[in-house]
């Protein structure tokens, strides 16, 4: 009578003849050979040091957490320097492997810190305080946002007065709504903070500048003096990180403290300014590169445990005594599939973009800043895009933040269509690839007759382009219409705020298909592989126009025959998928250790595992519950 | 220079002038005024009663979170006995004001249990069980799924053996898969289950039906002999419910323990089957239409924190020296004004359904079962697109398992557009609102010209009853041609799966529209608030057609004209609802003691109070965490 226990040779049976090289696979994911070595060398590291207790985190409080995380910290110094590796490396692929088990109390120390200083940081501060963040001798943390501003740094209250007397800026967050706030590790753990606050020098503010500052005593942590310090209690995830709040008053540091590789303070107290206002956004354009990268694996990994278990959960008999998996519904390809197509397409976006972004960085070092709007353009619409790609699903709480932090994803939508728009106003300023979209207007219909045009990524590519021409020329025209009418500049901007959204979002969308289309094609994969990749990109487009019908059919250009085809093309694409869905996942190389979830197991083992769980939890410890005596006895055995 | 700190008297201005009576308002949405005084006084017996620690709630572990709620459990007991309060009424309420405390710990007890033993016990079952429960003699849970299956109830293992000789049944849970799961309450609470297992009689089986079974000792609480009880461990959400598991070894019961309102079994184990096998579904159903309610719930409580944080957060100078409340952006007011919308037209759904239940259940109990298929056929849908419209932005984290709970959403669809299917194809058992959407073919062109047009609510609810006319017909016809083409029945239905479920949802979507109409129509409420609830209806069913564009333009019903219209009609709705959107929020009348968020406190006062909360964080009672000495002192200062 037993039934649904054939997991384990079930999902053996899903790898049995697997039609590609997993290997491979894994390597395009990661970026080439070189890239898996490395995440796999620096995962190795991790998973086998004690301290990393991922699974007994489930059941931890809010203390546990936090000391466990701080004890992760100490163990990666261990680790960094025994191994002498590359500390940026390391922490890309840290966070990669780490995402799930909410281990990211040093973010703030070994990224943003290092790339703001990198980035607006003079040699002299370089050198004296890399090393330090790199050698653990100082706790670092980034301090922008404020109680009372997020979004808008020029509002920010807290000041940097400079006095040429001592030659020091004397900090103050002069009001409750200054008070630095959702400050990470700023709580308990930092020593440093970059503090970003407004520069006035010679009575003249000169706007939000960022400045090193000591926090806590190197020698008890206890707070410096003029620092209040403080947690700002628990949240959905991320509850292993102390993010807090901070306060300052009168609290006064040299004036080589004050990061001033574009901006500078003279020693009289005169203000230089930067050549490019702009260039002070490169280090946060860098992490929302970053970013994307975790994108990727937090799909990867809700794909992994929910296409294992569907391939081993079996429901509903459609023939006497035959119960399919789940995987073999529809609709749960229908939910599942597009997602794991997502997290490659994702991985390609992250890769190109971080290259992207270290070209960038040269060339501006180069003292050639036309391609910082780009960067900052279109990386602003991906920031926001991707990260809403990666929650689609209800995905992971602690990742549901990503969609706020780093940006907040209206404003980034809203920041990528002004840079949009100012390419349609002056084509000449306009890079190549965003010209291509922008002023070059799309044909009447597009050319797709039969299933075969489907598989055309040029053709199907197209589509996206027309739709992102048309959505950009939409939002445009109604904005200088409204503008023309008689509206402010404000209030036209703001009445055509769902258009301009509209047209990030379109082309973002573009661009994420483009790049994951190209990155297959540069690609030196084999050609089985090339075909599986093919068909994700290709399931990818398909569902995206499926699920925005309206915006491609805007003036007939898709119609409704071609919709149908579309349909039957993804059913046909799913049923080509279904039996590789397993190994396309198992590509990622999650290891169970780091995926945290009985459900998606490696071995499909999952319901004893799931039941001996279960038992491991701790309410089971006892038969009777101490409640039971307090209040239940009394209540079940009175009289009425 | 201070900022920002304006917020309280921000908020008294929103609500300077209500141009409609907000007690009015909120008498509608709790469904009449009967209703809200009911709601108020339950309301205050458990706000008042200091056993609700809401607040507390953050910082609890898991251990302390059960054991609040079992406190809770019994000082429900004693409210209800010194109030003389009606049980059902009760629950109804205490639901909706507990939902995000996360008390909710007798649900089965006093919800699904009782409305399981009124529905299929007969009156001699009823009148021993119903008084022990409503008394709270027993804690009583009910007992369904199972690790191997949920959705699949025939594929249940656990069995009920008859034994004429003692007359009892057996009952064992013979494999590992058997194991009963995710069963509220019953790891260390529940004293009673109601038990769904496969009924064996004479060397037959006659399928799952349900037996009282007693699970532990009314002495001292430990599992009777036989029963082996325990917990499933943490969960997102709902931590203070002990969710369990339960296996059985030949446990007996006496033979009056199977409820036997329908099936029978006689002494001697001959088997009496029910006058119509749904019959058993009506618990389930009438279950589904209260968490209609929840759904409403959740999105106001979501809308009154968004929106009143909204109106008195300030942020991005638009004019030198101003920043505007970001209320005031057009994009925020997409964001939010439709799921106040949505609020409203859930509650109006619920209230519908649940009358519509109350009418089904006299019906059925008159053996007139007609409308039986009907309750159960657009239930389902809506159980599935209300719960979905409920998490749309991702809302609540314990309230997501309902889409999972009650029956899976995707099966729902299904299940609700297998009766779609048969109404098509047998018009004469359709049921005449049902017909009057999938039997009368809709024109060729929506007869909208102007704004004028769109006000009308005939003429927008058609937009919604042509598509699902469309959409019913659509997968209708693709399940035929399948199946025609000699598809087996099972794989015609699995590939038509998708257009399957985007039917009912057309379905649901049209209903739930028409619904929001009716009751805003029918209700006696005075002018000014009808012209606020017609506003919010024409909101919602507009910014639905422009979600789904792609949808209404088949077939050219809709064109791009009109989708433009729709455009400007929303911003022309957004600029009026925009000054009373506070107001409409107040209207949910949901006190900040349950609300639990400072962001959208009543008065506004939130800078304040979002730092007062902070600093009481548990981890702010050392300046100098443990763990530093344990491991962060070392790594600072030691030499490399
Ligand atoms: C988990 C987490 C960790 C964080 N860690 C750090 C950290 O370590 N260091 C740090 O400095 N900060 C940190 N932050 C803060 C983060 O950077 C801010 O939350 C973010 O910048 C958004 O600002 P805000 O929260 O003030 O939102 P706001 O800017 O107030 O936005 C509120 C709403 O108003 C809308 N809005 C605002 N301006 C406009 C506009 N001009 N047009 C249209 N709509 C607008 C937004 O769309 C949004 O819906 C963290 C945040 C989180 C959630
Ligand atoms: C918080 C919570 C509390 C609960 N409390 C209780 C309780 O007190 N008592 C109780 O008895 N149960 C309880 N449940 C269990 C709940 O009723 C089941 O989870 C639900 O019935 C779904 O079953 P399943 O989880 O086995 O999913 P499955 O049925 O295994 O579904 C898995 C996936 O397969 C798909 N699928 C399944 N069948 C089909 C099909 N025929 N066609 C297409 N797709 C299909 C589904 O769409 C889904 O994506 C609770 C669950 C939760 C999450």
């Amino acid at each position: 009578m037993a039934k649904n226990t054939t997991t384990v040779s079930d999902l053996r049976q899903e790898r049995s003849n697997p039609p590609f090289s997993i290997n491979d696979m894994t390597e395009f994911y990661d970026g080439g050979s070189e890239a898996t070595k490395k995440r796999k060398l620096i995962s190795s590291l991790i998973l086998n040091n004690p301290a990393f207790k991922w699974l007994e985190r489930h059941y931890w409080t809010r203390d546990e957490a936090y000391s466990s995380n701080v004890q992760c910290l100490a163990e990666v110094a261990k680790i960094l320097r025994k191994h002498k590796l590359n500390v940026d490396d390391f922490m890309h692929y840290y966070w990669l492997v780490s995402t799930i088990g909410e281990v990211v109390s040093f973010e703030m120390h070994l990224t943003t810190w290092k790339s703001a200083l990198q980035d607006q940081g003079t040699s002299e501060q370089q050198k004296k305080w890399l090393p330090l963040v790199d050698n653990f001798k100082i706790v670092a943390t980034y301090c922008q946002t404020e109680l009372g501003h997020g979004t808008f740094i020029r509002g920010f209250e807290t000041t940097a007065t400079y006095d040429p007397k001592t030659r020091e800026f004397i900090l103050n967050t002069p009001t409750l709504t200054a008070t630095k706030w959702w400050i990470g590790e700023v709580a308990k753990t930092a020593t440093h903070a970059l503090v970003m606050a407004q520069l006035w020098t010679q009575n003249k503010c000169y706007g939000p500048h960022l400045f090193i500052l000591q926090v806590r005593s190197l020698e008890d942590h206890t707070p410096l003096p003029g620092i209040t310090l403080g947690e700002m209690g628990d949240k959905f995830g991320y509850n292993s990180v102390d993010d807090g709040f901070m306060q300052l008053s009168n609290v006064r540091i040299p004036r080589d403290q004050m990061l001033m590789r574009h901006s500078k303070v003279t020693l009289d107290g005169s203000f230089i300014p930067p050549k490019n206002p702009r260039l002070t956004y490169v280090a946060i354009t860098l992490y929302r590169c970053q970013l994307l990268m975790l994108c990727s694996n937090y799909l990867a990994r809700a794909s992994t445990i929910a296409v294992r278990y569907s391939a081993i959960r079996r429901q509903t008999e459609t023939k006497p005594g035959y119960e399919p998996k789940v995987l073999d519904y529809v609709t749960q390809q229908n939910k599942l599939f597009p997602h794991i197509a997502g997290a490659y397409a994702l991985a390609c976006t992250g890769h190109y973009m971080i290259d992207f972004g270290k070209r960038a960085t040269e060339r501006i070092k180069l003292e050639d800043l036309s391609v910082l709007a780009e960067f900052h353009g279109i990386s602003s619409g991906l920031k926001a895009f991707c990260t809403e790609m990666s929650v689609s699903g209800h995905i992971y709480n602690n990742w549901l933040a990503s969609c706020t932090y780093e940006g907040e994803n209206t404003v980034m939508y809203l920041q990528s269509a002004k840079y949009l728009l100012r390419c349609v106003k002056n084509p000449k300023s306009a890079p190549l690839g965003v010209s291509a979209v922008l002023h070059n207007p799309p044909g009447k219909h597009w050319d797709v007759k039969n299933m075969q045009d489907l598989e055309k990524t040029n053709t199907v590519l197209e589509a996206y382009r027309a739709r992102a021409y048309k959505k950009v020329a939409i939002a445009d025209k109604y904005l200088r219409e409204l503008q023309s009418g008689g509206d402010t500049s404000y209030d036209a901007w703001n009445k055509s705020g769902i258009k301009l959204v509209d047209c990030a979002k379109a082309f973002t969308h573009y661009f994420v298909i483009k790049t994951f289309f190209n990155m297959i094609e540069k690609s030196r994969l084999g050609q089985s592989c090339h075909l599986q990749l093919h068909r994700l990109s290709i399931l990818l487009a398909l569902h995206g126009i499926d699920q925005n019908t309206g915006d491609f059919m805007l003036d007939n250009f898709i119609d409704f025959e071609q919709i149908k085809l579309i349909r039957v093309k993804i059913l046909e694409l799913f049923s080509e998928i279904r039996p590789v869905a397993v190994c396309l996942v198992d590509a990622f190389d999650i290891p169970d250790q780091t995926l945290l979830s009985v459900l998606g197991r490696y071995d499909g083992d999952v319901y004893n595992k799931l039941f001996e769980w279960a038992k491991e939890a701790p309410l089971n410890k006892t038969q009777v519950h101490s409640s039971y005596d307090k209040y239940l006895r009394n209540l079940l055995t009175s009289k009425l």
